[in-house]
């Protein structure tokens, strides 16, 4: 069977090295000289890909629709997965039609919009674009009203989200997989962030009532979505209850660990879900289980692995500040 | 870094999946439709390889020393351990000179001398081509004397082993990785056979007496060779105690359990030796693992995946009698 990707990246390298060993062949929409390129066909049109693949996934929230309206192979997850989490209004209005406790939030796409909304929603706040956000980029912290100008002049022009500042406790993310026939949860991983990207994801000691909860939230979007492969939310946690803050439909960063430390990664669980395979154990074979991302400069290979916990995932990437360019997973 | 890999089935298929995390190249020497071939660059001439790697290694002790006499590339493990392995009275003369038990043998090269080695070895024996032989092709077991000339339609020509029946309770196998600084011994696994084709390996309860002797054994070996990546040693068991069978310098069909039941395969091990980099840990993540090859015919990929703990590796090789298509890891 042929899996066609739509996109090149590390996420695209990952599922195509999971993939593999159930006799897979892959192929991706993108460039050569890229983290997937040495591993499948790389195409550079979609109708290429089309006509390769027997079933298409993607990469990123961020695949754009008129990219996909063509296509003739099936897609997972499906496109209305896609279309809901490219926009952070219709995101947000999905929690509220789904009753998933998320921040306050209000929209404007003038400058006298973003004012009242501010007003509305209070000081600080994050004033995002309703699309094409990813790890931290197209954000402004508002910490007050005087900054107003200064936001509208870094993100103006497009719709804009404003989202109540919430003060949260710690982030912790919830990923799923949902199968033709069940669905795998993963446990919960705790994370941290600097500057809007991912640095640390570990997992939860055994929180039962944090996890049913993210369990409960999770699965109404997916039915939301008749949802079909790897699932992620990542939820704020204030006084020991959940706040929605954004949904991924796709395999995350906050789940790497998942290759050593669970029984089936939420890779190897993606490709088996889009191709009808039943999927493998969700659980942590280890107790302590902690992934650190790999960022702007990487970092020397020998000093990492001489501790002999450690795993190293490094993406073909050439450094640059901000560039996420592997991760370390520690298990013991 | 580049690794080259003379050789483009299985092995090469699951080196490359190990390698890459580590953000290494590859290349194989073979062709485009095989095992390999989409995971890396394919190369049909030795010096192409040669050009393109940093590091050159091996699937098979049957690699032609003639092919590797003129590489300007290091090569890992070193070319002793391959011209002793690909000769069986050189394996087994080694043996003799390490002081480790082994069957008893004699070498014919004539009928003559067959008969008389057969006079001096006794019956049941197993006659063996000196070289080129595996997976139990190049062999003849030898039920009484009246079958030597038989024996001899089929082999003869050739510089013959006559090797006594070792009448064992079972056999295991013995892997380990030589790195750079350390070594990582994986847990002995006991093997069962058909027609001469590995068929299962299951880890062996904790013996230690039979794993220090192994380990004994095959720390001698490894200094004989100043060995450098993964190296299996075969042997039969009887009442308790060891006998020699097969040197194989490479990652063994016995250690595929390690993809998911060791902290770090014996793939991953091998490329991280031949590369210089530290050794992750070889012990069994799980209590009990068992890996089931898959000859000759695909299993219904459903109905083994509905087994929860079942890991399914497929070699992309067309079906055919007897030939290695893939195999299964249960792990609990």
């Amino acid at each position: 069977m042929n899996i066609g990707i739509i996109g090149d990246g590390q996420l695209g390298r990952m599922l195509a090295l999971a993939g593999y060993p159930l006799g897979f062949h892959f192929g991706f929409l993108g460039q050569k000289d890229s983290p997937s390129g040495a591993l499948g066909k790389v195409f550079s049109t979609i109708e290429e890909l089309d006509a390769f693949a027997d079933v298409i996934t993607y990469e990123s929230e961020n695949t754009s629709l008129e990219l996909i309206r063509e296509l003739k192979t099936p897609l997972y997850p499906p496109q209305i997965a896609l279309q809901t989490t490219q926009n952070r209004r219709l995101e947000k209005e999905l929690f509220g039609e789904l009753g998933i406790p998320c921040a306050r939030f209000a929209i404007a796409t003038t400058i006298e919009e973003l004012r009242s909304a501010v007003a509305e929603i209070g000081t600080p706040a994050i004033i995002k674009t309703t699309t094409e956000g990813y790890d931290g980029k197209g954000q402004y912290t508002l910490k007050n009203a005087n900054e107003i100008e200064t936001a509208w002049q870094q993100l103006g022009g497009r719709e804009l989200i404003v989202e109540a500042f919430v003060n949260f406790d710690y982030e912790v993310s919830a990923i799923a997989t949902y199968g033709a026939q069940e669905v795998r949860y993963y446990p919960l991983t705790q994370n941290t962030h600097q500057e809007g990207i991912l640095q640390t994801s570990e997992i939860l000691e055994n929180d039962d009532a944090l996890f049913n909860e993210a369990q409960s939230y999770i699965d109404k979007i997916a039915t939301a979505f008749d949802y079909r492969g790897t699932l992620t939310v990542e939820f704020f946690v204030k006084n020991g209850k959940l706040i929605a803050n954004e949904i991924a439909p796709r395999v995350h960063n906050s789940g790497h660990w998942t290759i050593e430390g669970a029984g089936c990664s939420q890779f190897a669980n993606h490709i088996r879900a889009i191709t009808g395979l039943p999927l493998g154990l969700s659980d942590a074979t280890y107790q302590h289980i902690m992934m650190h991302n790999i960022i702007g400069e990487l970092p020397n290979t020998q000093e990492v692995l001489h501790n002999v916990n450690a795993h190293l995932h490094l993406y073909d990437k050439s450094p640059r500040p901000g560039r996420k360019l592997g991760h370390i997973t520690i298990c013991y």
